[in-house]
């Protein structure tokens, strides 16, 4: 059935030296939920993946509940003082403005700029990361310890943005066929500037496992989707809400994963769903010491996959997640926040989690009664005195025993006290044989859009 | 939606004094389950609500697998000893005999007499209370202390009573009408002689909680039944058995709610139906100290109306029920056991109940993915640093995102962990706003028979 | 509704008796799963019960995935040494050599010979018992103390055995009719040679029940079912499987019962189907120290039974079962590992299982709202002071109110609080007087295959 071959360590580590470069060419770029900064990025990566597909949503229009924002446009924004001196400057973080600020060019008093400044006096070297989307301002985000040097004088503001009715919001999406249409779903953001954890590891860890999944045979077909966070998955399911509905059987929104902490997922609204099984059953097995988040925890993408009238069987996998490390949101994170090592050991997790979702079918017995063992080579050819079933056998036939069309490999592997990766041969043999089949989980069978 | 608007406390202890000045009024008359005093209390009833409709079921019919009893008049009882003073004087307490007791007119030793007596040598100085409408026979009931008293002698035994085989049965109703026909049951007997908390208590709470709520907008049509015990309910029941089954989504029989002490409910057969779960919100949260007592516990008409093939959905209301208390069912279950202020907590715990009834629906979210908040000015204008969501916005997304129909208010207070009362003015607005919509309870729109 | 009589001590005492009896007639044939042993074992166990239908299947035919195999005919068998004495006989233990040994005849010396046998170091003095069904092979099986004896020398071999391919597998039914089709399956199995406990307590137990049951009126159907292990269970269900998944509410396999030790059944795949919660229920009261072990721990035809494809309700019930005691599958299983006594014991817990089976029927209220009670007479001619209902009252109405045709009557004994052999009397007179009706458990009525 599936043919995935797990990497080795080396392959590992190779992959997560290349995924820490992509992360370094991508660091620098302007991101925001529209614009240039998007489509750099997007163009990037598709660098990785040339069948990535790339699209543009025209700014006004109406999906569900939303319309799409303006264009943001942005060229250049600094505050210059008295003597002409750039004291802020975008060009060298791009963190330094409000994401989405209206252009503004004028002289202001210490006093009146005051009010459009944003700094953290608990984290005095961060620069924080603020946005505005859907309501106009503008403002400035500097270090508190900038903010508490600056001096009463006239003060030069130019921010040289430009919101484009005509524009557009860019995002993308790619499709690799399996042996059937139902499908895995993979997602990710693509829209915070340069920030690197909460930001850049998430796609780059999607890229890397898509790059895995083309070199393996698949079971199920596997969707990258590629968005701004919010507004994009909203754009997103406003075009394929109806067919991811009839054919994803698990998605994973993935964000945070660079860094060297622990794991943790945030299940779906009930916790139960085929996702939520197969990423805790990893979870317990690879990284027992992992947090599971409930659904009010939710922060990314996942809230919308996974609202009441979407209900797709998405999780967000993260290590620490968004919101639960200082520095997040700020300028801390940054290339030093995240590793090679960190990004690898991620890939090695979502590998080992799309290994489960191929295997994790009902299966069910064909057999009436049990199966005569015997004349598949599965029995040993004598009893022998008090000799009961040796472990091989009675795995086998228990598992068998408790296939029967109700139990997922995950319910099966806690029947009979076995981890589910050593089962893997296991229920490939006896599909192979004919013993088991597996239970079709959608029926669906309509070609991908 | 709803309109409710809770009493202040004066309002409330204004109630309570109206209250006890009704049960002094209602204490002192001869009830039975049939004859003139249910009629007489009934008519002082009215005098509160005029709407109350007053029925007469005829003695000897048949409803259900009971039989009407003949009508009991009594007229007068007595033991008069051989100097011709009463002794015994029903005149003076109608609990002295034993209710539906058939007529007598005989001299009787006290040997003889003994045989019909009934007192409680635990209570020396009670006289209990002992009814029996179904089998044919007479007794008196006195204090312990004065059998002990009577000596040997021949003794002039009077009951002075009917049975009326073209008699009936008196009940009684009113119907106000809500927004829908769907209805919340409001139920309590009538058929108690001189008893106080286990009696008067229970109509007395409904006729006052039914004058709050014609002062209310309804969003529920609410019914108040009052009948003797039992063979009342059995009667009303075997008229109205399939349109209550279609339309009553709560129902509260009221009982013992007059004196002092601890809150408890009597849950229905699983403890988990509508009014089970309202009625544990609401005790949890204003009487956390209250005691739930299964349906093995129940003695009220509850027993009619939740049995298996009616199945209305209604819990038994009281404060220490019937049989706990050492006052129940004897002469000490008397005015002192309540107070104004007893009938006044209960009725403020009956109208939250009434109003989490009138809340308790199953909502839906209406958009696909979340709202867009911020255009209905339910989000703050921009993000700030590590800013996550504050508490109102928090409480907000997360009611809507757990808004999938198959969650009623009760459950959503327990997954945003925001108790119910608070989230009322919230779940207005979002109705109002078209973001969430009720979830029809029940799809009956027959008009009320 | 039932009228089973249960047994005085010293009817038991006298079945127990006869149970040895039979036991030592027994004991000596050679069985295996096909043959002349089984024949014989079944033409004895005829005679106690006439009705008994004897059944053969040809060898080589194909019953769902297995292959009846070539009857085995066993003549003779033994080792000779040098001076001519044949120091292991299989006339004198049918242990002795591994059952469906093929023939031989030839000389070896001790070092080929070892190849060829089995004892149990262990267990020094025990004979083990070896069997190859299905894969060609012979061996001699002897007790480890004679082993260690054996001298370097020429021994003649020779197994007198036949495998015949126009032979056939025996095994018989018997069907007991009851008020309904709706069957109770009593299954054992008849393929151990000369053992006692592990072969002979289970059809002896079997046949015993069933002549109790033939002199009481059942309600339901009862079916007794004698295979060989394994792949007579297979032949059977292969003929009648549809039959029994739409008749059988329950069955019980027999297996290990004739020993002193504790009792202890293994439950069904998931626990709780109509058997387990009856063998529970009675083991809870009558052998409190029972263990019941789950579906892991089965070993005999309830594999088959309850296999995923067929899900039969059945449970295995044994004393120590299979696997657990020192004995098993040796010659210490003997005669005097069983005693008229432990037979005698199981036979009584097998009655109080069918018992319940018979009363376990959901139950439904056939009023609307409580009954009047008084008129059957089921109440108190008259409600006392304080006087809540008496216990007996209490009982009857509580079960009345919990019978909603979901409660069967396990369930309302837990819920009233009452040892269902305690309900069997109010629930006969409650049946007879209409008050409460059987649900049916299944719908079926098509006649007996």
């Amino acid at each position: 059935m599936t043919h995935h071959r797990l990497l080795d360590l080396d392959q590992l580590h190779s992959m997560g030296t290349n995924m820490y470069e992509l992360a370094k060419r991508l660091f620098p770029i302007a991101r925001s939920i529209t614009g240039d900064g998007v489509r750099e990025t997007l163009n990037i990566l598709k660098e990785y993946l040339p069948n990535l597909q790339i699209y543009e949503q025209p700014s006004g229009s109406r999906c569900f509940d939303w319309t799409v924002p303006p264009e943001w446009k942005i060229r250049d924004a600094y505050i210059m003082d008295e003597l002409g001196n750039k004291i802020v400057d975008w060009q060298e973080n791009n963190l330094h403005i409000i994401n989405y600020s209206e252009p503004v060019d004028k002289k202001l008093s210490l006093t009146e700029l005051q009010e459009h400044l944003h700094s953290i006096p608990s984290m005095p070297d961060a620069i924080p990361y603020v946005t505005s989307y859907y309501s106009r301002t503008w403002g400035f985000c500097i270090t508190h310890e900038q903010r508490e040097r600056l001096t009463e004088q006239i003060y030069h503001i130019v921010i040289d943005s430009e919101f484009m009715e005509n524009g557009s919001l860019t995002y993308a999406d790619l499709i690799l066929p399996g042996e059937v249409y139902q499908e895995v779903l993979i997602s990710s953001y693509i829209c915070h500037p340069s920030m690197a954890n909460n930001e850049l590891s998430g796609p780059i860890v999607a890229i890397f496992l898509m790059l895995y999944l083309q070199q393996q045979r698949n079971y199920y077909t596997y969707r990258l989707v590629l968005t701004p966070e919010t507004i994009g998955s909203i754009v997103y399911l406003s075009h394929h809400k109806t067919y991811l509905q009839e054919h994803v059987v698990a998605g994973y929104m993935l964000s945070c994963l660079g860094d060297d902490r622990g794991y943790s997922f945030i299940s779906s609204r009930y916790a139960n769903n085929h996702a939520d099984r197969i990423t805790r059953t990893i979870m317990t097995q690879q990284h027992p010491e992992f947090t599971e988040y409930s659904w009010l925890y939710r922060g990314s993408d996942e809230r919308q996959y996974g609202s009441p009238n979407i209900d797709l069987p998405v999780v967000a996998i993260c290590r620490s997640p968004f919101g639960t490390y200082p520095e997040y949101h700020t300028s801390h994170d940054n290339l030093n926040m995240i590793s090679a090592k960190g990004l690898q050991e991620s890939l090695d997790l979502m590998i080992q989690i799309v290994h489960l979702t191929e295997y994790n079918h009902y299966y069910r017995t064909t057999t009436h009664g049990e199966p005569q063992l015997g004349k598949y080579g599965l029995y040993p050819k004598q009893t022998d005195f008090n000799g009961y079933l040796e472990k091989q056998v009675e795995v086998t036939i228990d598992l068998i025993s408790y296939a029967d069309g109700t139990t997922d490999l995950i319910r099966l592997s806690d029947l009979v006290g076995v981890p589910v990766h050593n089962l893997y041969p296991l229920i490939d043999r006896l599909v192979k044989l004919g013993l088991l089949e597996r239970q079709p989980y959608r029926k669906t069978t309509r070609q991908p859009q």
